[in-house]
């Protein structure tokens, strides 16, 4: 027992505070509000996805199919980044053993980074231990570095991102939504002189709609500001080599810093940047998330070069993946289930209630085998509560029916028909 | 080419900045303080540490041995570990596909974080994506959570630590390194309603001493304030089975928060806090930096895990460090070269210069085959610049004979003779 407990008084008083009941309280509100969340225990079968084990009840693991993974091309499980994997671990071992300056620097992660490079037609990269840290640490740091400079930052960016701009101590002004009418403004009404920076993503993994790269870049040479593009919904995923929608669209020159991870489409783990090679020798010089932190393991970056390179030379896994997701809305739709306008790969369904949505992902699992996170505040606002499908390669149209039969038959007996 | 360049006028002005010159600048500065990094591109030999390969030069990999890993007692090459990652890889792929909340909450997560509370004597543990994230985002959340909290932290706390409370948007006071009695006027002269948090290290890891674990508490239980303990230089090195020096000195349950890392001497990569049950709950609830990244690649979780359970049980490689780092201390004293005082495995060198450091380090590498990184500002204060070397259970005496015999000639070479 600590003395969290055993000494804080009662109430807060001239003694001191009662942590435990602040703690406490801070849980009760999640509670309250019908979002405190229960973590699913699973194991998925390499070989084998989307099926899994889950391991919620007493008996044992009871298979499941997964539809909420991130691991959208199913690179978590293809024979060349595992055998890159399990090469690396009996050539270098388990771990980096260090920092990147300090020991920590292998070969593998050069060459991934300059692979990276190439993939974005930028002069260099750095890796980051995740996407998160990527946003944060690369934002914070650029901010630092320009005095007085200004980030204009979609309404919907990621929380990495928002902890970036906020850790950078700069004005942040947020604009609406993919609206660059509203960026225009922003920008017009900031002063010419003071550094500026457009923080964005191209795909918004929780939507599933795509921005405006060009009109953004329009508005970036006009007003003479640094473009930052997380893409990390759409690498391995978007483009002829899997570049992301700045290669899609022949953005990517435009695009002063691209943004990625190796964890979702790439199916392994790990974030990193892409840009000319100052900015790159700046942030691997000055940013405390990339320099103060043991580096990447060598097996993870071997896993992540093989994936990487499978995926420049190889589409079938980028069109099986929007075939499927294709399919999964359309029969969403005919199912009059309340499909939301996604124009890319993410499938989300509309419930709008945090108590719902749980209570719709809790069947799924129970009686059909079916395993959706429902997505609550504050990954998406309140309100706006859903179930969010992510199709890929592996998922067939069997198991679509299913799906879709499984959730028609929730909908109806929780009286939430039809469409919105 | 960027924008960058090709639209940034020569100078600031009403047209704006040029960001290139602002990046070149701060490079520039790195350059003339003679602080600009290199990292050695290297390759470790598994089952062979600490041999390694060099990239440096262009004949192909160059034969070096590593004085300056983390891995401190090898466990990136523990048969163990390795086999557990080959496992887990072939059971189920290389990532987790997710955040813990979304479909990346995999069993051998819910096994390790049952594992290190178990190590650490309490209630729950919490995997992180690193060491760094663990400090950042542990405190930050904190903080917040606990309106008008004053942070009180040892000055030489780690970046990441530092960055946690700033980004906890707390009040900060410093107290000097390791001084209970200037801890105890801080304390004294705050509020006594406010909520108070003492952060601090346990090992340091560029000086090598230790924390008064029991006197800080006897603070703590006194002025009615929370304790966060760094051991990430300390877990699997010290106490009877490797929980810190918390276990050592017995004061593991005095302390609100351990935060340790899988990436030092567990061998792999991640990081964590152990504490009671409902903070783990609110950190897992409130923390962006927890709830927002892909979650550590069950690869890694079940490397970890292997490596924990064995050092629990073998106190052998602990042992043999212990050995290895007083015969290297011995070594350098009878050789006349500055070794500072450390009381742990950490060997320091003071250099107290950055160029001098680097050319001790360079000669090291191109002439004698022996890698040791020089530290430099901002990891260690300006004028205090070393070489750190971290002997562990695999570096034998014959090593040890070599390395001082270069030192004491490079030494000499440089006119630096004798010791401090």
């Amino acid at each position: 027992m600590t003395k969290l407990v055993s000494t804080g008084p009662a109430d807060s008083s001239a003694q001191g505070v009662n942590y435990d009941r602040v703690f406490h309280q801070a849980i009760d509100r999640l509670h309250a509000e019908g979002r405190y969340r229960v973590f699913i225990d699973i194991l998925r079968n390499k070989g084998n996805y989307p099926n899994a084990r889950c391991f919620a009840g007493h008996n044992g693991p009871k298979p499941i199919t997964v539809w909420c993974s991130n691991d959208y091309l199913a690179m978590g499980q293809h024979p060349k980044v595992i055998a890159a994997m399990e090469e690396a671990l009996h050539d270098v071992g388990a771990g980096s053993g260090g920092t990147r300056n300090i020991g920590g620097n292998t070969h593998y992660h050069i060459d991934l980074e300059a692979e990276l490079a190439d993939l974005h037609g930028k002069e260099g990269a750095l890796l980051f231990t995740s996407g998160y840290v990527s946003n944060e640490a690369t934002l914070a740091t650029l901010g630092k570095l320009l005095p007085g400079c200004i980030i204009f930052s979609d309404e919907l960016n990621h929380a990495s991102m928002i902890a970036g701009i906020r850790n950078s101590g700069c004005e942040k002004r947020v604009f609406r939504h993919n609206d660059v009418a509203h960026l225009e403004e922003l920008l017009a009404g900031a002063d010419p002189a003071a550094p500026k920076l457009i923080a964005f993503e191209s795909v918004y993994s929780m939507d599933g709609d795509i921005a405006p790269l060009h009109a953004i870049c329009d508005l970036a040479d006009k007003y003479n500001a640094l473009t930052y593009l997380d893409e990390v919904h759409a690498v391995g995923m978007y483009g002829a080599r899997g570049g992301g929608i700045s290669e899609r669209d022949g953005a990517a020159d435009r695009i002063t810093i691209v943004e990625g991870t190796l964890g979702k489409a790439f199916g392994v783990m790990g974030g990193y940047i892409a840009a000319e090679k100052t900015i790159i020798d700046v942030i691997r010089s000055y940013a405390p998330g990339f320099i103060f932190t043991t580096s990447l393991s060598p097996v993870l970056v071997a896993g992540a070069l093989a994936s990487v390179r499978h995926l420049k030379g190889s589409g079938e896994e980028r069109d099986a993946q929007q075939a499927a997701a294709a399919r999964l809305k359309t029969m969403f739709a005919e199912a009059d289930l309340p499909v939301m306008p996604s124009t890319t790969h993410i499938v989300p369904l509309m419930v709008g209630d945090p108590v719902k949505a749980k209570r719709i992902a809790d069947i799924l699992l129970a009686e059909y085998g079916v395993y959706v996170q429902p997505i609550n505040y504050p990954t998406v606002p309140r309100g706006t509560e859903r179930l969010r499908f992510t199709p890929g390669p592996t998922h067939d149209e069997a198991a679509m029916r299913e799906l879709t039969r499984a959730l028609a038959e929730i909908w109806d007996r929780l009286e939430m028909r039809k469409a919105a």
